[in-house]
């Protein structure tokens, strides 16, 4: 057999990540690797630390990046917080909610899952009742943006809602940090993680999280230890820590930080507040074409994530045909749909770097050919 | 406060790993991000597959790259294989023995500690007693190459004593592969996992892994879930899988991964056992230059490391003070002491690209100015 590299053509990302790539970060990503230890890396790690703390709004100490995908940031912060036999209260409206439930069953805990329709926001009513009906519970975990649906909830009520019933809040940031407010101190989140390839623009493999004291002290007061040693936050702040000596935990994927950096100095450069607005000013002339060409919505107004568009595929359209067209084509890649929604929608993601107005005049042109419009 | 690129010098990695990363791996690292579920990264993936198959010498299907640090690649071993309550016979004789134990005691199996000192192959005879003594044990799990101490063990020898005794082996090779034989099928390892960032010189951040059929049979009739979501390897072949479909189960690191293709390709190129002679040739010439040198190897010759050669730091000398000096005024990465032996070794590593002529000129005659020899 004969190997050669691999070459890849350029696309344009526009599904539900990974997003397009900050020219700048696909740099960074391949400056020369340092060692794990060596001081000018700690140095940047301590650089990383303050632009995610940007980020996130929030001067928790314990805010760092999970040496992993958005999945695996998800599995720290169960398995850091949540002990056997604890009760969590999980909103599911979408796969990511689903994927928070398996977390919670695997570690032993129990769930208290409360239901709201695919494509809607998770609905106050049902969390506070359930919260009413179980004050034994000690979480209240849900999805800010659900990538499944591009819903957005909020994430604001929800964690007062937690608060005020002594609950520590677990919150899926994966596809909101960068393209909508995620204000975990002012909010008062315990516990949030997010992916680096969806509004930050950076590639995939990193799950930036972060700790609130109140989780902090809940994970030093464990009764048992994490179940995942590579997941295991109080041996990984040891490294993570700014001062002192550093000790090895494991291997961080050294080129991969650079990046995040790298895209995290773009989103510090640019604002969060201008980011935001950008995401949405992107959003409405994406959403005036979707409709000008008769696609539908799923997501109610109001409930809708700018930065991932779901629509409804016309009866009569080969869904797969459309996609691959686009992809071969015209190098434009949209999202097919995930879970309930295989088949019957597009997600089309506007997240980050790929939230520019080159990429919404693209896509809909593109749309409209294929689409014979 | 304000950020700014992060600009690295180039260093000359001779540490214990992130080794010297081929320039070819950070051109491909770089590239730009395809989708996860794109056909043409698919296809790369299948690529990428067979030739872990080369690296690992085996035609087990289940061969792929863990989107984490070798330190998940350890966990995804153990909790997919072991399940609480099962006995495992684990081979301490450094760091990384301890860390499999802690990885076994928190998934609640029980744990047989066979231990040998630091700076030693795995002794033989004491497994061999351990495995009489606890036939109802179901696996042997150990380290091949210690990355803690620069011991080589023999795992051929190791792998059919599991196998006589109707065990499993589980086998560390993070910093085994691609510098001195591995050879999964023709041994009969079980289940073997790696690391990108040593002798396959690629940037840190995956772990290669791969499972016999009998791995794979054990894995489907376990009774209970993997306690892991995101490192539950039956989910995970969803996606790596060749055949139809790929289903998603998390966003893979689409850029680390063309990385470690472009790392394997120069592998494939090179051939196996060239690499493994060069790895020797270049030990060869580093152990002659450090006994001129006054710096006695740690382990006895016949089980040394040839890429990761552990010396005692001679009385007298300031261990920080030297590597600092490599460091800052000779832009060379040479590793501290781990566990028992910090602040009495260093770890010299000549792992993949690192393992050439002019590393090895440079560091001995780096080390002579500093050490004034």
């Amino acid at each position: 057999m004969s190997f050669h590299s691999f070459i890849p053509p350029r696309r344009t990302l526009m599904g539900p990540g990974p997003s397009d790539v900050y020219p700048n970060v696909l740099a960074a990503l391949s400056r020369p690797t340092l060692g794990h230890l060596d001081p000018l890396f700690i140095g940047m790690m301590d650089e990383l630390k303050a632009l995610l703390q940007y980020a996130f709004q929030t001067r928790n100490p314990m805010t760092l990046a999970i040496s992993a995908p958005g999945s695996a940031g998800m599995e720290a912060c169960f398995v850091n917080l949540v002990e056997p036999g604890e009760k969590v209260i999980v909103c599911r409206n979408g796969v990511f909610g689903g994927r928070m439930l398996e977390n919670i069953k695997r570690l032993g805990a129990e769930a208290v899952v409360v239901d709201t329709p695919w494509g809607r926001a998770v609905e106050l009513d049902k969390v506070k009742a359930a919260i009413s009906a179980h004050p034994d519970a000690k979480f209240l975990a849900f999805v800010h943006a659900e990538t499944s649906t591009g819903a957005l909830s909020d994430a604001k009520a929800l964690c007062a809602m937690a608060r005020e019933a002594g609950m520590l809040s677990i919150v899926d940031a994966v596809t909101s940090l960068g393209g909508v407010p995620v204000k975990v101190d002012e909010w008062g989140i315990d516990a949030i993680y997010s992916g680096s390839q969806k509004c930050l623009s950076c590639v995939p493999g990193l799950s930036p999280v972060s700790f609130s004291p109140a989780a902090v002290e809940k994970i030093k007061n464990r009764r048992s230890p994490v179940q995942s040693w590579f997941l295991d936050q109080s041996l990984v702040m040891g490294y993570w820590e700014g001062a002192g000596k550093r000790s090895y935990h494991h291997t961080a994927p050294v080129n991969a930080l650079y990046a995040l950096h790298e895209a995290l100095v773009q989103l510090h450069s640019e604002g969060l507040e201008q980011s935001w607005q950008r995401h949405r000013q992107m959003h409405e002339r994406l959403a005036e074409g979707l409709g000008a060409l008769g696609l539908d919505f799923i997501v109610p107004q109001g409930e809708r994530l700018p930065q991932l568009n779901t629509v409804t595929i016309p009866q009569g359209i080969d869904d797969a045909a459309v996609r691959a067209t686009l992809l071969n084509d015209y190098n434009l890649e949209i999202g097919a749909g995930l879970g309930d929604f295989a088949g019957k929608a597009w997600r089309i993601g506007l997240m980050g770097y790929g939230a520019r107005r080159e990429n919404v005049t693209l896509c809909l042109a593109a749309l409209a050919e294929v689409l014979n419009k």
